[in-house]
Parts: C-alpha cells; sequence; structure tokens
C-alpha cells in the first residue's frame, strides 16, 4: 500500500511537472511573434500572418494614418463656388520643382444642374472646366501658372469640358490623359472617354491628339459610358493606365477600376481581360511598391478605406485597412515612370474637398495629404492604428429625422 | 481566283459574326450581376462573391454605417472630470425597461496618475470606480438608478476598482461580470482578473462571489496580466464569454479577444486553445447572427473597422469594412441569451466618448449608436458606403511639429 501511495505521489509529480511546462506553451504568448508561430491558430490569427506584410500595422509598410494640410497659393475668389480646383493628377518632380496639374472651372455661378446648364452656366462642378496647372517648390506653396489644356472648338472630344487629368513622363515627352466630355455632365450620368495631350516640358505648350485615346466600352460592357480618372504608371516598358468607371443604374451607380495597356502613349490601349481589377474606391490612386503596384481604394465599395497591393499589377489584394483617407488622392510618386522593379512608395500628394460651400458656393479646393506608405521613411506618428475624433464629428452622424421616426415607430411595437 | 475570293469575303464574315459576340460577352457587364459570375475575374472580383455576404455593401447584412445620439438623464458635474462614466454594458430589455450598467467613477479630483493615486485620488479615469446602473423606457432618455457592485473590502478582489461590466441573463438569474483591481490601475499596465455578482432582479441586491471567475493567464501566456471587457453570449446551452487582453510591452500593446467557456455562470471557465480569437479591436462587442456570432471590431490592431463573423463562434472572418464605429459598443441584443439558431442582429447600443476634458477635467461620458445590422430591418440610409467629413474635421488631422520639420529638412536634401 505504501509503495502504491508513494509511486502515486512521484506519478501525480511527473505528471505536474510534464504538464505545466505542456500547458504553459499551450496558451499563446504574451510577446506577439514577429514571424508566425508553429501552432494550431484561430482563423483570424493565421490572417494576421498570411495577409498582411506585419502581424501589426505599426510594421506594415502599407499602412498609414493620413495627415492634412491646408495649401497656400491658390485664390477661390472667396469661395463663392465660382471657382473650383479639383482631381488634382500625380506630382511630377522636374527641373527641381513640382508640378501639379488639376480640374479648373472658373464660371459665372456655381454648377445648377443639367437642367439648367448653357453654354456658359455649368451643370456640375466639373462642368465647362479646363485643365490648370501649378508648381511649388515645397509642395505645401503652389504657384499657379494658368491653363495647359484648353477646350477645343466643338465637336472636338472634350469641347464641353476637359477635367480629373494625370501625367505621364515617357521617353522625353510629357502626356496628359483627361476625361472629355462632349456634353453636360448629369444628363444621362457622367459620360466621358480619355483624350490626350502631348508636350515637350511639363511648361507646354500642349499640342492635343484630338482623339479619343482610351474609348468607352462595348454597348453592355462594364465601360460602356464612362473612363474616369486616367491614370498612367510605366511597368515592362509599357504604359499602364489605370481607370474607373461608373455603372449599372443611376443612383445606385457602381464603381470599380480597370487597367488598359500600350506600347505606345497614344495607344492604342488594349483593356485588360480581368478588368475590373479594383473593385470598390472612387478615383485612382497607386504607385508602384517593390515589384508590384500599391492603391488607395476609398470612399465606394466592399473594400473602401483599404491599401491593396498586387504583385503582378492586376489581382490585387488587401494589404491594410485604414481610414479618413484623401479623396481623388494624387501622390507624389517619384519612380512611377522609372520602369521600377522595386517601387519605393509614397509619403505626400495632393487630394481634394469637394461639394463645399452648400447649393449657393458649391465648389471644391485641392488640400494636401502626408503619410508613411514609403520604404525608404519610418515615422512611428504615421503608424498610429486610428484617429481619435473628438465628439462632434461623432454628433454630425445623427439619424435623419426618418430615422428618428422609424425608431420612435419600432419603439412603441416594442413596448 | 473569283472562288477564292468570295471564300475569302464569307470566311471573314463568319469570323466577324462569331467573335462580335464573343468580344461583347468578353468584358464585364454593365449591371453587376449578384450572383458569382461564371467567368475568369481578377483576385478582387473573385473577393467581392466570396468574401462577402453581398457584392455591395448596400445589400450586406454584416455592414452598416453608425449614427450617433446625445443621451439625456446624465448629470457629469459640468464636465468638470469629477464624474466620469463609460464601458456601458450590453443592453438589458427586462419588464419593459432597458437596463444599462456602466463604470462610474466620483472622485474628489479627475485621475492623477498611478504615482499621485492615493485612496481617494484616482490613479486612471476607471480607477475607484463602481458599477452603476440605469434604465429607459425608449433608449434615449436615461434615468440613473444608483450603484449596482460597490467596491468590496481590502484584499477582495476588486476592493480598488470594479470596471467594465457586463450582463448575462442564466435561468432566471442575473449575472454582472467585471474587472475586479487590486491595485491602482496604470502601475505596471491594467492589470485585473475577472468577478461576478449575481441577482434574482436587474434592480438587485447583488450578491458578490468574491471569488475571481476568469483569471488571468499562467506567467508568460498572451493574458498573463489582465482580462478586460467580459462578454457573456449564451451559446449551445453554454456561456460563451468573450475577453479582451493587453498583452507585450507597455507602449506597443497589442489588443486581442479570446473566449472562454462554462456550464455555470459562477465557472469553471475554460479558455479557447485557440486563443486569441479576434487579433484587433479594443473592447468586446459582440452579437449572435444567424447560426454565428458578429462582432465590431474598432480601433486597435490591422483588422480595425471591421465587422467580422464567426459561424462556429471562434474563427472569425472579415464580413465588410466600415468606419466611425462605436467605441466600447454595448449593443441591444435581444437574443444575446436565448440560445438562438437564429441571431437577429442590432440596430442600437451605447457606446462612450474617452479622454474628454483635457488633463485638467479627464473624464468620459456615455452615447447612444444606431445602425442597420439586423436581419429584420432595411435602412438604406445605414448603408450608404462612406461618412462625408467636412475639412475642418481632415485639418484637425495635421502634421505634427517633428513631423513638418523632418518633411522640411527632406525637401532640403531633395532640392
Amino acid at each position: 500500500m505504501r509503495k502504491f501511495l508513494v509511486f502515486g505521489v512521484v506519478l501525480s509529480l511527473v505528471i505536474s511537472c510534464t504538464q505545466q511546462p505542456a500547458a504553459r506553451q499551450d496558451a499563446f504568448p504574451f510577446h506577439l511573434p514577429r514571424e508566425k508561430p508553429d501552432r494550431e491558430m484561430s482563423a483570424a490569427m493565421e490572417r494576421i500572418y498570411t495577409a498582411y506584410r506585419a502581424p501589426k500595422p505599426d510594421d506594415n509598410e502599407l499602412f498609414s494614418q493620413f495627415k492634412y494640410t491646408e495649401l497656400k497659393g491658390f485664390d477661390y475668389h472667396g469661395h463663392d463656388g465660382t471657382v473650383s480646383r479639383r482631381d488634382p493628377s500625380k506630382i511630377l518632380l522636374h527641373g527641381g520643382k513640382y508640378y501639379v496639374w488639376y480640374t479648373h472651372r472658373q464660371t459665372p455661378t456655381p454648377p445648377q444642374g443639367a437642367a439648367n446648364a448653357n453654354d456658359t452656366i455649368p451643370s456640375s462642378d466639373w462642368d465647362l472646366s479646363e485643365i490648370w496647372y501649378a508648381t511649388s517648390k515645397d509642395g505645401f506653396n503652389w504657384e499657379e501658372q494658368g491653363v495647359a489644356i484648353e477646350r477645343p472648338e466643338k465637336p472636338l472630344v472634350g469641347w464641353r469640358s476637359v477635367t480629373t487629368t494625370d501625367i505621364l513622363h515617357w521617353k522625353g515627352k510629357f502626356y496628359l490623359y483627361y476625361q472629355g466630355f462632349m456634353e453636360a455632365s448629369g444628363k444621362r450620368g457622367d459620360d466621358c472617354p480619355v483624350a490626350v495631350s502631348y508636350a515637350d516640358s511639363p511648361d507646354g505648350p500642349w499640342t492635343p491628339h484630338h482623339q479619343i485615346v482610351i474609348p468607352n466600352g462595348a454597348e453592355g460592357a462594364w465601360d460602356q459610358y464612362s473612363i474616369h480618372d486616367p491614370y498612367p504608371l510605366v511597368h515592362n516598358g509599357r504604359i499602364y493606365l489605370y481607370y474607373k468607371s461608373d455603372f449599372g443604374e443611376k443612383g445606385d451607380l457602381v464603381r470599380m477600376q480597370g487597367l488598359a495597356i500600350a506600347d505606345d502613349p497614344l495607344g492604342p490601349f488594349t483593356k485588360h481581360p480581368l478588368n475590373p481589377v479594383i473593385t470598390s474606391g472612387h478615383e485612382t490612386s497607386l504607385f508602384p511598391f517593390e515589384e508590384g503596384v500599391a492603391a488607395l481604394v476609398y470612399k465606394d465599395g466592399p473594400e473602401h478605406n483599404t491599401i491593396q497591393y498586387s504583385k503582378d499589377w492586376v489581382n490585387f489584394e488587401i494589404a491594410s485597412i485604414t481610414e479618413l483617407m484623401p479623396y481623388a488622392a494624387a501622390p507624389f510618386v517619384p519612380d512611377a515612370f522609372s520602369d521600377t522593379k522595386n517601387g519605393r512608395g509614397i509619403t505626400w500628394g495632393l487630394a481634394h474637398f469637394i461639394n463645399l460651400g452648400g447649393s449657393e458656393k458649391f465648389h471644391s479646393m485641392l488640400v494636401r495629404f502626408d503619410c508613411d506608405l514609403s520604404l525608404d521613411l519610418h515615422d512611428p506618428e504615421m503608424k498610429r492604428h486610428r484617429v481619435n475624433h473628438r465628439p462632434d464629428v461623432y454628433f454630425r452622424q445623427g439619424l435623419s429625422e426618418k430615422q428618428r421616426l422609424r425608431i420612435q415607430q419600432e419603439q412603441t411595437l416594442t413596448e
């Protein structure tokens, strides 16, 4: 009996000695492993080691917060709605200066809707617009240089409005791609193809190609009515031009992004058979990153508020989830046209605030954003997980009268 | 020769007739298919048909915006920092009234930090606190009922502070789980286990169990120091209690969520071997949804700003990406304790705003949120893709002095 007792004590000691460390190892460790640990994990835990570049946003080169700064040097005529600037191009650094092109509207009145528009009264904020440009030594203070692309004579492409441009630097020449409107925007939707002008210098003069360079899709295609936000980059010795289209029914539009590829800036551009390649977002904002390309995806769709990455420039995955992203983000992309196989990322750019001033003074303005989506920068302030808003920001998102009434009625039913 | 020419014309007619429709079908269609189309698609397009409940956020029952309303009935002593309310419990509907429990601090001064805390001066906003409760007929107007859980005598669990409670209704009895502090918060971090009290009525009186019911993990485990935000639901006839822990080094804490399961409200609780089950978020906010459970995940981690879903209550996937989410969200979950196999979701709850008043008047307050994460509600206003912020919201997120200096210096180097 005594033998058995001793044996029992020894056995339980052995069990506790072997079990205790095992039990300790069994719980997930106190310090989050940087590399995927060799253990069974929950789906969410698996994912932080497989779906993102790093298990913590702090260490994810494709995660960032965004900081905003008002620009100096732009006159908005007292913000009365007769002057509007929106949809900036990528920033180009050339000859020691930063260049940006953008949609510039200067009209006798703010936009009046498609029904009230005429030859001088704009339908929308981007109707009856031209492409203007500005330069800067520091990215904060800008000098407006005036018009780059004027509206051509009717019926040339863009006679009604030329807007939403982007820049390409290719074999010593400069190309501005832009939306060319042939009717006042808003009649059906926002219908337009893409046109292009070229120049030997970013200061112009610009020669219009006077032809549609990215045509709308065939009848029934997702991009049959509009090609928006042309956004050229250089990859594998070719021009990779991303664009957005609005499709589906008015009031219920879906916005996605496609890719068109060309060997020559004047085309022909071949649309990628897997289009659309990005299913969310409202404007195109991309930059070479390592061997692939990254995209800022915001505003619309199931994957808004994300930064995405595609190794093959076609198939995008979510690289991070963030917030308060710049709209119509137009980054300074130093290696946009260098055909890099090691894209370094971005740290700043311009964006826009739209729908300012109410219907009486309706207009948009440009703004600067800063971020750390660069392999060469390490700014912990940009990697903070969240934006801490003050309560008024939340209270501005209050219930509508309709919603209050609905809730009251449901309340009565419950009691 | 003529024969050959005719043959050639016919051939090219045949080719163009067969190719033209094929080319049209080849482009993605103008109306986004509701069901996954049978075609080769980009990774992003594949994902909207496989990773989410619907290709459009509008149709996704687990996507919502959040609307905020100030509560009536709570006195914050002029918001001078001596009164604080935070970390509300789930809302309980009982006897025709809504109940909420929360952390209530009423101290001679605002928090003074761990070094300056004493028996009456709080270290943190949740130090020297009690669990109070309030009731409401409509969820907007509340009547504070006073204390539910007092701090017990030293050295009983929670003698220093009892905070961050949540409610369980189980077999006719009510259980409040809460964090029980045994030292002023902030000495090391925010160390505490979970205690529980029970009552026959939500109005009390509450009998403290006076024992740790969810113990901290073993040395070296992710949850060795703290068990936060206990959040009980009923599933498969058992108590599924989700909790958060902070781990890693101070100043660089990682916050994740685990699951502990029990057959009895007083324990023992068995921690799930796959813990942590949610890798992001700052507080626990879950609700039964269909056969599974959904979670609001916000503030911290790579998957903040998401709503997640787990069919098996353990392995969570991202169900939607959203923004401006409620912090410490404490929804009204009608079927939290009904052991449902068909959870219906949520439409409102309470949350908190923290860090108000600056260091002189530091405190927190409760707020109501509304949403449409319910299978029984269809509110298109809640399904709008985005929050449209005014420019001042962006400009508040400005560059720090340090960042401005950094950018200036880089600028000099570039030129």
